[in-house]
């Protein structure tokens, strides 16, 4: 092919099979995820393996690598969208055409039979189950930091999947400065535990209720059924297949009203964010949501910074009481901001506070980066887990399935995934201060008008997909590179305030 | 390639390959029909789209129709599944390598887009909404039929993807002898019509205790919950992706009991057939079911012959009392037996009763032969049905919704397919017939050991999957070809003593 107009066809044509095999390695992983039989994983895996090796054929073929290596020669003849094609699509092939490609189809097959054995495990608590998947997965992303290169920790390579730029060095400064701005903070408060309670949501709050409030709830900020959907699964999580198909999960429990409520907003910040991707990118392959600390930092900014307010829950308190009156009909506004901003350390990351949740992150950061560098060993972790659980959230762990076996991540093979949450909440704090001059927060969220906020978000963020690199987007939406200053004094701000601390 | 080994490895992987985009196709298909969010049909129609071109372009690719030319001029030296495989592809082929893949893919993405359509037609009661996509099928059918080829009829062209042998011809005489035989049968149970009454089926039978009754129902006949699901859509089917993952559906209306118990029995005589294909061809193309009026036969002999008799509801009566003790506690078996056998004509063919089921088919029948001959077009389609009905069956069609909008079959694009409704029927009561040589029906079915009469379909018919033709299979089954005598012989047995009529 010589012209211009030949290799950006053919390059365009081979980027849309790529996105159907992306879409459908979705619909099989959203149907493993919210109900396939038990048994169907042992042909879905394959099926898995089969898109891998196709995407990865597809990215190495001579005469696809030709025609990126002709427009990466001509990236200044191309349109804004054409070129970043190109760019991002040239990061895949750097990074996959190192891995041999038998091994890259044994992995996904490897991660896709993993998952359903965590669960097992989890569910059965017995991390011996699950050890030598996850003994397997650890090597494989060892080797795969090896083949991609880093240029100074292996966990790097890693970490730059989900955030590029982001390297250990960058990680240790940053959660060090979390580590001596908000310990002592929370030593503080621990003395002041007492001050509120969070008793009401710990009574029985009927599950199929939670659903009808969920989806309320998901609507009321904005969320378009038309164009997605909310089921249930063990591991809450969303999946944006394109802007007319946003999918996301919660989990219900009857005992504990917040895991529903902040489960369903948190995937509803990222799902607005998926189903506002611009017209001019949904059907290309920057269609989606940028790096995990930017879409991290959508669902955070909903789950806390918006849904965690008092004025947020005034025009829709009353609906809360009705929908719950033997729990809530005595209970004042007031007591309930109280009760969902309790800070407690707690076992379960996914049920930890907004302060203390960034502990969480710093464990596993500190365990991924061990394993990696082979520091430590898988069938060691339950014990560090604990040990570490201990130190940092002064909690004793009694059973796996609550401490190391509770995250889906590492079954998923996501090393390198966990601190971008800590980025985005960082980000999200950013984000909210920059809104803050334009938009009169509280005042919006009294007046229940949420599509204020989500108008500036779908302006300022949603709208650019992959456009845009994450440090570019932020200066976009904030005027300056990701600084974390934002986060911490958000923190202890609102939480002087709740606890008054001086 | 010029060795045996080497074309038949090639063959074999791109069947894989093949394998791989079918069980894609299924799960986009049953994601559709079971809860995807209404806009994701915006792209997953294109994506229903690829598949099919990528399945045309393998079935059609040089190297590939080159090796299973080898293996063709070989068959003697290949063992009897591979040999199957080789003819089975080569009809597939010849089939398809007549249409030209746009015009393929096309139909493939109007098929995926009319069944939206025509959920929202019927739901709206609107035929003219969906008119202009059935017109686009009904052409697409009738080129089919061109491309394809016949001796005698065009329809035959599409009967033959269903029933391999079967013809307008051959069905000319079927249906005629059933017209013969059972329409004035039909005329002496009219005359005794008070004898039975099926009230009692139609009090409010609450949707969440059929759901409890429908999943414990398909346990009872043999269906493996680690190994397939049951949901809900508008129009049940039944879906089998591999023997490790079977789905099916069903439909609950509160005001009549009988939609979801036998929709659910139907599915389930499906899908026990698909669950149980022999371990030597499950992962093969042949590991499905065979022709319709085989897999059609499996889930009327559950439906009918097995769950429309006394014997069955002995062990299980007292469950069905225990679900809805409001409406049945009264109500002895004797009453519940006649109710579930009451013969009445009635307007939505998925409701109609064993006898009066096969002039629905008729109908159909008529219609689609006269389409595709161009005797009748698309427009005069709910003017034609309601009279039509009017003559079958004696009833008033007051709206498309309960008329010609009732089935999913033609905006699915299943010109052809009813017949095999019918002719499922017949086939079992001949297969009935032979089993009751070996077991003592009646004995078994009041012991409630439904898994002899599972293990006894498995072996004779179940775990041959494609690998037989369906006739040899019903010689294999039962010792002789298909013969409709069994059939009206059965029916006019059963209700003659049902209504008392010598």
């Amino acid at each position: 092919m010589k012209t211009l107009t030949e290799n950006l066809s053919y390059f365009k044509a081979k980027l849309i099979d790529l996105m159907n095999y992306n879409h459908s390695e979705s619909i099989v992983h959203w149907d493993l995820e919210t109900g396939a039989p038990k048994e169907s994983i042992r042909r879905a895996s394959r099926l898995l393996g089969f898109y891998s090796e196709i995407k990865y054929n597809i990215l190495t073929e001579d005469k696809f690598i030709s025609a990126i290596n002709f427009l990466g020669k001509n990236l200044d003849k191309l349109n804004e969208i054409d070129k970043k094609s190109v760019i991002e699509t040239q990061k895949d092939i750097e990074r996959i055409k190192k891995i041999p490609v038998a091994e890259y189809r044994e992995y996904q097959e490897l991660i896709a039979n993993a998952q359903g054995i965590w669960g097992e495990a989890r569910a059965e608590n017995n991390f011996s189950k699950f050890q030598p998947y996850l003994e397997k997965i650890v090597k494989y992303s060892k080797k795969y930091a090896e083949y991609k290169g880093y240029d100074e920790h292996p966990y790097d390579a890693l970490l730059d999947d989900y955030e590029p730029n982001i390297t250990v060095k960058k990680l240790d400064i940053f959660f060090d400065t979390l580590k001596k701005e908000l310990v002592p903070f929370i030593e503080k408060i621990k003395a002041k535990e007492n001050k509120i309670s969070d008793k009401l949501l710990k009574l029985k709050y009927n599950t199929e209720k939670q659903k009808e409030f969920s989806k309320f709830i998901a609507e009321y900020l904005g969320f378009d059924f038309n164009r997605g959907m909310l089921k249930e699964s063990l591991h809450p999580f969303s999946m944006g297949l394109n802007k007319y198909d946003v999918r996301m999960t919660t989990r219900y429990h009857e005992d504990f009203l917040q895991t529903s409520i902040f489960g369903t907003i948190h995937e509803t910040g990222h799902s607005i964010y998926e189903q506002n991707i611009g017209d001019d990118i949904w059907d290309t392959v920057l269609g989606g949501g940028n790096s995990m600390g930017i879409h991290e930092s959508q669902s955070r900014l909903y789950e806390n910074l918006i849904a965690r307010t008092k004025e947020f829950w005034i025009p829709i308190y009353n609906k809360l009481v009705e929908t719950f009156p033997e729990n809530l009909k005595n209970i004042s506004i007031d007591d309930f901001y109280l009760a969902i901003n309790k800070a407690k350390p707690s076992k379960i990351r996914v049920e930890a506070d907004e302060l203390t949740y960034s502990l969480h992150i710093m464990l596993r950061y500190e365990i991924e980066k061990q394993l990696i560098e082979g520091k430590i060993e898988v069938k060691d972790l339950p014990e560090i887990w604990n040990k570490m659980t201990k130190e940092y959230l002064g909690l004793d762990i009694e059973n796996d399935a609550e401490g190391v076996l509770q995250d889906v991540h590492w079954a998923a093979g996501l090393f390198g995934y966990f601190p971008s949450y800590a980025l985005g909440s960082a980000n999200a704090s950013q984000i909210m201060n920059k809104m803050s001059k334009t938009i009169d927060i509280q005042a919006t969220l009294k007046k229940g008008e949420l599509s204020k906020i989500k108008d500036y978000l779908n302006k300022n963020i949603h709208q650019y997909g992959k456009l845009k690199d994450p440090s570019e987007l932020m200066i976009i939406a904030t005027g300056e590179e990701p600084n974390s200053k934002y986060y911490t004094d958000y923190l202890i701000d609102k939480y002087s305030n709740i606890y008054e601390i001086n």
